[in-house]
């Protein structure tokens, strides 16, 4: 049980559905981000703060805090400028501000979309080299290679969750096998700061889908096992798709939609 | 759903257990082989052909199938020129077929044949070398060759499963390891089916066994999970069995009887 | 069934654990140990032993058995004086005995100690280079060579288990992972004396755990699938225990508390 | 030294390359083709066979042969029937004339364009799955899957050899990786001809190229290393090669043309 | 034989190095550098950039350049800011500007500090999962994972190489190990230029020194075969070199000095 | 330079022919064994010693040695009683005696013969599980994994050699693979005192040889390169070698006679 959790990246949509599972483990929660939140429960409380400043992040850390879920940033293919400021300063800002407090453990929202470019049929486990997808997801290779080099050096433990697709449902056919339900979401968080030792371990946020690409097995150590599964809308999913094409790259590729986008700079 | 599926090796073992449960997938059936089929049912259609002949293979697909699930051939060791005809030249004027009449999905009897020369304490996945023990398993890695040059080349997709033992139960000892149960090949066929991108997957085709020495981890994208398993049929199994010699190659080796078995055209 | 099955080390906390369940697939069972056994039940017959003592060792096949589970010898760390006599000389001691008794299937206790010094971040196979934490964890390398090349050369099959931790229920974190319910333990070794062919295998005994480092598939031929876990106490353990250090040597290599332990001469 | 060597497909261009070398291993040398040979040397005979002819070929190993080069067959992309009697029917034929013949050993020209549709920046060694690029690359895994089940089941050895470019010279950029000296290709025969075990090996035809995307390293223990490279011809073949598209699949894949030619049967 | 490479970091000690030799293969050599270069020789133009400076970047491809040798940026262990500028916005603007200026290839300089906390003892090819030892090293995964990126989107091609230790000799006994001659890096970049097809590659750049912890065989393709060795100066090195300390965290690690190193932020 | 290096085993042929190379890298030299050594030369003194007394083993190291070369123990298969107190009793005492005088490196005698079980088209590294050929091979396996345990636990490095055949010239076919010229063994004991680090590492100890089995690239960072090779005596061996039958145990496996051996207690 933490005596209090930072997450940052609060108001956002995964943000929003853990907060309400937050009080399984952590007695009190701080709520971080650029949109206020105002809606808050007893045990929460809100700190507006532009991941991009150095001194609001580490100010994030006033008081002590025992744990970090750190969601905050760009979720989506953005132009360079906006992912800089967020994704690669804010996640330095982040780690510096861990270390200078006491490296309670981070939990890093990282990105499947650090492995886009590998093919559906092939079967990915934590030690592949990374083949992103979009400016985005070679942010998020960023901010994993910072937290392996700052445990490695610092000591600082982190889990980086390659997060799927965390959504209420899965919404298209490819997310039957990228779909995360927050209950699993939550429960990983639970076991990466039970845990006796986390290190830096890379881990697929992935359900229990019965169409996967993703192994685990290297992160068994943390007793994480997703409980939910995609199974149940896949009939409905299938029904209301689209016919999918199998020589589309969005098709052939783990990233999807992300691998077809074009470059965030140029004029549509 | 499709809506016109070409079944070949109609009236063979799996082909018959297989025949009720297509029309979970598909509104009409084509059924074909060797031997004719009577007891047709509404869905149903049966046309007479020998695979060795090209041109009845290709009217096979007259009027247009947009699925077909290739049990046609010969299905335990031969003399090499019935394995020629069936499985080499017969193999050959189907995917040709399927080439020139728009490409549906083929789902290839493949056999474990293909590697029935690994021992039984090895654990294969879908990317090993072929160890055949038989002349029909050699033509089944034919038939897999075939099919990963015409996707590669030509984008005709296909399924080749190398199916274990489907019979209605297992039979012996290796069977506990072996068994497909036909209702788990049918998910099989429907997941293939309806995956957005097949390329030339293969798979071994053994229901979910507590014996087993075949790892599909390479095609769980398919979305396939097997529901039976040898189980419940083990202490009868194992309480007729005559006692196995730990020497035998037929009980060293994943081919099992195949290994044991001589030339086909030698004199017995 | 089994005959006569012998079990050595009966007098052990494993041994005793396992007796109530070895009726299940032997007929009579004679126990050995170097502490005298008095609780007899009516199928099992005692024979005190010093593994030591070559003589004593081949009198224990007296009568012919067909099946033997080894769990004789020095459990933890000792001095290398006591280990030589129980675990080098004592293993050799019985497989000479098997070998000029008709070769009975053995079952050799090893030990997870074999391979302690990998992280617990490392997810091992049966194929591993051992990696002993303890004088004790040498002598069960030793074990384990010799199984395998009696096997090789003369053809006597042994099923080499390296327990983990086989109590009641797991007394900390660490046994989260490396818990083995006795009821496991005795399906497996009933799988090893039913499967057709043994041959030499390595197989880690834990139980089905959400905590794990161990991968068993190369075993999986052998049908053993644990059905017990180590959840139901993970609350209770966690809520117990006292905090682990993440750079605590115990904490981040598999052997636990021998890898921390110093030399058993040293004085402490 | 062999006594009696039978060649195959002699009056191609690598048999009639090799056949001034063959005197370093074999006293005398038949060599037999589709086509007559009429420039015999003393040691050497001709006898004009089909391989599609059973009786043919079983009349080439008359008075006994004790080891075989067999080149014979279609060597490039053919339409089927074409590479149905000579490479598949007539493999066939040869390793069962060599079965009932004292099982001589075979040295098999396979075929690079067995793993044609492996991209040039991946690194092949002999336990790859085939990916063959045209029907011509398809009979040749077929030539080798029966080699490797005659061997398993008959103890019939032979070495397959997959032929890169074996010409006087590298002619265009693809074969500075691709370039097999006929020397190399001599000592080759002869290392296998000389092994105290040959088994089933399968090795990558290729001179020592400082291009290079095959590793032989599991059939080290034949002892050969190639003398040859493709280095002295690398400014030359650069300079009149025209400009290479690297998109272009005949660039991307190890076929190289193959890849890019279209099916043999289709109308140009 | 390009007609004009650019060489960013042209002043830096490789850029003075490899100057002389880039005639070689090319006719016309764009030097930049923040730093100005006056010694010009007549192939050669100089042009100042701050790589931080988009338009800047762009303005270096003025009038077309058909090959990058990409050096500019911090070489060392420096606090963020000026990493941020220099390695995350520079490599971004190198590649956008590539992108948008005919797509030359690109010789990035990347680290053997990718990897520095793989153990001396481990074995890495060019797939192994970054493990950085600095800041430097992070964004040297950043920029190859920029170049993976642009590669798989948008066709851009690169050779990512991981410099060992790029001087007139080597200075201390891991250098034994990572020294690069620049001829040898000359020859990689001839060939990286020259090769049919490059896609996103990675390859250490070590020359063909006894001492090896790394492995280029998927480079293979390339034809790039280094000539020169640490061999000579092995004595003199370990002559002069002071005793190492086994336990030492620079010894035990390929990243040497700057594993040891702590945070540049941090007070001395 | 080693001031003093300890030499166990110096009678023996392996020990008789390092002698003379010592010299280049130790200033004196201390030779043991159980049969004295009356032809010392100036540098070199003696000391009689049976391994498996403690005590004699412990006096070996009296005055302080930085360097021990471990030949002694048993080299071939014995029976166990022999194998008991030299290979067992004996590395356990070496081992001892080295950590209490100051954690001299080790080199180990090791053996070709803790993997003999490997097939000879198997390629072999320095991670695989072992497989011992006969006790004498089980002994080696318990000194090796005793070399890893010592390093792990208490930081004692060793180097474990897996001595081929160290003899003056390849006498058999099988030694044109494991032929270790005594020079190159020498070159290796020099490299494993003057790497930075050595922790513990397994290499096989094989010269450069065309027929290999064996791959030290985990052993790179030692900086060995055989320089000799069985390469000169091949034709030699050949001519000379009675026939070998490729279904022979000793011709199939790397172990050689010793797999053919049987048990040295059973009577002839």
């Amino acid at each position: 049980m933490l005596s209090k959790l930072l997450m940052t990246g609060a108001a956002g949509g995964v943000g929003a559905a853990l907060r309400p599972l937050l009080a399984e483990f952590a007695t009190s929660v701080v709520l971080s981000d650029v949109t206020e939140i105002t809606d808050l429960a007893a045990h929460e409380s809100f700190q507006l703060c532009d991941l991009g400043d150095s001194g609001a992040v580490a100010a994030l850390f006033d008081g002590g805090v025992d744990g970090v879920i750190h969601l905050g940033g760009v979720s989506v293919e953005k132009t360079f400028d906006l992912i800089l400021n967020a994704n690669l300063v804010g996640a330095y800002n982040l780690f510096e501000a861990a270390r200078h407090h006491g490296q309670p453990r981070i939990i890093f929202a990282s990105s499947n979309h650090t492995v886009g470019y590998y093919r559906r049929d092939e079967q990915l486990d934590n030690t592949v080299l990374p083949k992103p997808d979009s400016l985005y997801g070679v942010s998020k290779v960023f901010g994993e290679s910072l937290a392996s080099m700052y445990f490695n050096k610092f000591g600082q433990e982190c889990l980086s969750v390659r997060i799927g697709s965390c959504f209420p449902k899965p919404a298209d056919p490819r997310m039957l096998a990228t779909w995360l339900a927050v209950e699993d979401l939550a429960d990983l968080c639970a076991c990466a700061f039970a845990a006796p030792r986390l290190g830096h371990t890379i881990v697929y946020g992935a359900s229990d889908n019965a169409e996967s690409w993703w192994d685990n097995r290297n992160a068994d150590f943390l007793g994480w096992r997703p409980k939910h599964s995609s199974a149940k809308w896949r009939a409905e999913v299938l029904a209301s798709a689209s016919r999918q094409d199998a020589r589309d790259p969005a098709v052939i590729y783990q990233g999807g939609g992300f691998v077809a986008a074009g470059h965030p700079s140029d004029k549509s």
